[in-house]
């Protein structure tokens, strides 16, 4: 069987599960998607591709954004980074301010809110434009020009952003934050608006499947080492507090955003991303984590 | 011996002990205060006042303004305010997100900054003018029309306020901020850079020695019911992480700022307000606990 | 109207209000107590008497003796007994080993479980006779020489006392528990389980109320320094975290317990004792705060 | 290079680094270790073997036997074991009581303290002679039948164990402990007590680096599933709360114990121990950790 006929496979299984959890409800603008969404697409190193489902429709992807920062803040910073920032799982809700006060400011990880604002204080720090900058790494990543923040669903977060303003604010009075606030806050929304299909996003993580390098072209990313840095960071930390969970059931490094989209990788073998709305109680995707566990068990994918 | 020869005699006993803990120093404004200088004043409910060393001298009575905040707001609100901040001692630091952020945006009581935050919050909702109002209930209780915000301390604050800026958008992410943030903040460093000496504060506070009465001239402040409310608050919370500890040795309620002032009532009695602007580690002043644990010992003076 | 025809009065408006909470159930024999009993018990410093309801009927006292055992253990120790135990309120449920690990051993106050079990510890270590010469000191203080443990309360306690010695364990790591454990929890267990009637308790309280000295045949049993700094710990500390809502409404030292009752004192004026066994969320007799709130507004009873 | 020739590199370029960190010392036994001694021991799953320093020298391995006595457990209770036990990251030190509070009784994961003495528990239950059959298991897996547990270092750590002691009464108050906690606490440090040289500890983690099957004779450990699964809770949990600084430097699944030595696999290709007694502050292997580090990057070894 192929990948093709195993997706088809895997999702006949899921049917007798219910599709629980709930689509985000925070903004209204997540709120719109239809819950009954989902797709899926892997990218093999070798330039294979493998559709499932809703795979080419537009979903806002989040959170997985904050993978994309961070490589290009590390980039450009090096391990000068990780004197902003930490590596260790928060061991907490994803947007905890709790760990942040005991930790005098430095966030556990860059993929909790308070560890990408710092990644976007960073990159504002070091880039000319950032927001251009940013979203042309990403079109090239993807192979689409076309790719873009969206206004409608970064307004809607900056309405509803409180709590990220709190720990803006908590981490400029320890010294952890070198810009204006405003500016980190909205560059930091910005990033989390971009929109993709399940295909675009595989296709953008490709080249932390293959060590730093675009398989398709062979343009060098970001080396290695890094690629390889990044893909630990996200298998301890790229599911908030279902970490352990996902580590334990999947066994790739992956990360998860609430417009239900879950981006994983395969070392040496493909990237993957699967979309579905219903979040759970953890705010990770209810079917695209089953769809993921069931997939792994049955192909043996596992770096373990 | 009267009150003023005990004072004599109580200040002997502590030049033997060292002055030590260091003034604030988070905004300059603070620090430029002359760490050597110590004031004490006592008003009684039966009209006689007693002065010592600078106590005609303005300093900066920063948290001290909480409990005249909070008398304002509990008279306005009645019993309804305690459903946006609770009356427990908060067992943290006085400016912690921790407890906060676990109570759901409640704060633990109005003495800690968030609580204060809150209460600025209600004022400016029910006031039509909060700040000359505010500074108009100030100026009757002291009995000086020329008490006035710092302009230069209030600024000074609002410069260093992130964490502040922090706590108030973490309030207003679990819907307990009514107003703009901006607002908010601004009001609350105002009340907090009231200038005034040993005696106007102590007369402000006299009304809370004689069960809300002034009784200078017989008006009533606030209810008997409010004011014993008031003077319990004080004696759970009003000196941070310490309050066990001052109950414990000087057996009063009272409410200290970083600007080394003390106030406290004895009901019945007395109001008393010390100065001195070297603070322990707690954000306390030394000098003023050491001088009013001696004082009342001497004195017997404690509700307990 | 005497505190009698009050009493009478107070518990009439009390009839409309529903006794909500429930019996203590952790341990079989407390649950065995018949919900509905309800005493109240005053003594006044000039040696009058006020009983109402089941005032003469027997009940377990449970962390009210805390106030006991601190007293016999102060008065030993002085002022070094606060090496091992603090005087600040916990800010957590009156079990918590969170605040204890964090503080390295040493228990807020003394009225927490894990602070009385190092109060244990004390008298194991000064007494000879641990178990006799407390009895004695509390049938001396009662003028009841029938008082005793109660061997099924003690013996139904220590069959669940897994937390209890977790805490106990957790401080001898920290260096905090001299004795045997096993011996330190068998002791705490007797204390708590003392039975007494509310008018054999209002007694035995009565030198808190008179400034340690017991007002019936003039013996000091403790210093008056010593009696304040009892009733400070009462008030910020007795009642777990509803400490700060107990001195709002009631405005009075006090100490509840499990058992359903709650002792408190007016210094100068008078010790009082309700019985109701139903308890509300925070472990406290639920009727009995109500009755003490009525009572004192109707009474204007405060200290502050 | 062959693995042999990379050990002498690797180990060349640390000469330089000082070697930091102090001994464990909690235990009178673990202190009495030079500090110097260095070993390493790889086995890969072809039937290679690579010894470098003292490889072939007894150490205690400490919270290392965790991952056995978890691997028995699990083949034993299967997924009914999770119940019981979490797989997500700590955040906390190895030792917190403050997270096991929080989660009602349930540790986090099987390699903190609290988690591996409820494994004990389990296998107490369900196991006919316990510390036989425990035993029994290692001594098969190392290919040695005279590995034992060592009655000094369990007698020195029962002397000590208060805390693990709070641990497991604390679990029993929340009904996670099925058997008598005496007994639970001292298999749990028997279990602890193992010695064995780096040789033998890297043979006995051969079936980890296997797919859950013995390499040298093909015998079925675990399931394939089980031990990726295995694997999985150590890349997240192996190294306390350093286990995002291993994954992120290092890159593979360990697990460390305080008697110097580190665990790890490599999914595929090898099982490798280190063993260095002197531990940096978070409690893990300082000179290991390097050498683990140096080597992975030279051999570009890693999962990710």
């Amino acid at each position: 069987m192929n990948y093709q006929e195993i997706f088809i496979e895997v999702n006949k299984k899921l049917k007798s599960c219910k599709d629980d959890g709930t689509v985000a409800s925070y903004i209204p603008e997540l709120h719109k998607v239809s819950p009954s969404k989902f797709g899926v697409h892997m990218c093999t190193v070798t330039g294979e591709n493998y559709g499932f489902g809703d795979s080419e429709e537009k979903f806002s992807i989040q959170s997985i954004s904050k993978v994309l920062s961070l490589s290009m803040a590390f980039e450009i910073e090096k391990n000068q980074l990780w004197k902003r920032v930490g590596v260790e799982p928060s061991g907490n809700p994803f947007n905890s301010l709790v760990q942040l006060e005991y930790d005098a400011g430095i966030p556990r990880n860059p993929f909790i809110n308070a560890g990408a604002i710092v990644i976007a204080d960073i990159l504002i720090s070091k880039l000319k434009n950032p927001n251009i900058e940013f979203i042309d790494f990403v079109r090239k990543l993807s192979g689409n020009n076309e790719i873009n923040y969206c206004e409608r669903i970064a307004k809607s977060e900056k309405s509803k952003g409180h709590r990220n303003a709190a720990l803006c604010n908590l981490m400029k009075s320890f010294g952890n934050i070198e810009n204006n606030i405003h500016d980190v806050i909205e560059f930091y929304f910005d990033l989390c608006s971009i929109e993709m299909t399940c295909s675009e996003l595989a296709r953008t993580f490709l080249f932390l499947a293959n060590y730093g390098v675009n398989p398709l072209d062979g343009e060098k990313i970001i080396s290695s080492s890094k690629s390889k840095r990044i893909n630990a960071v996200m298998q301890l930390c790229g599911l908030y507090d279902e970490a352990g969970e996902f580590s334990f059931k999947v066994g790739l490094p992956g990360k998860s955003g609430v417009g239900g989209g879950i981006a994983v990788v395969h070392p040496g073998k493909y990237s993957m991303v699967v979309w579905s709305p219903r979040l759970n109680k953890k705010g990770n995707s209810s079917k695209g984590l089953r769809f993921l566990e069931e997939f792994t068990s049955y192909t043996e994918s596992s770096i373990f």
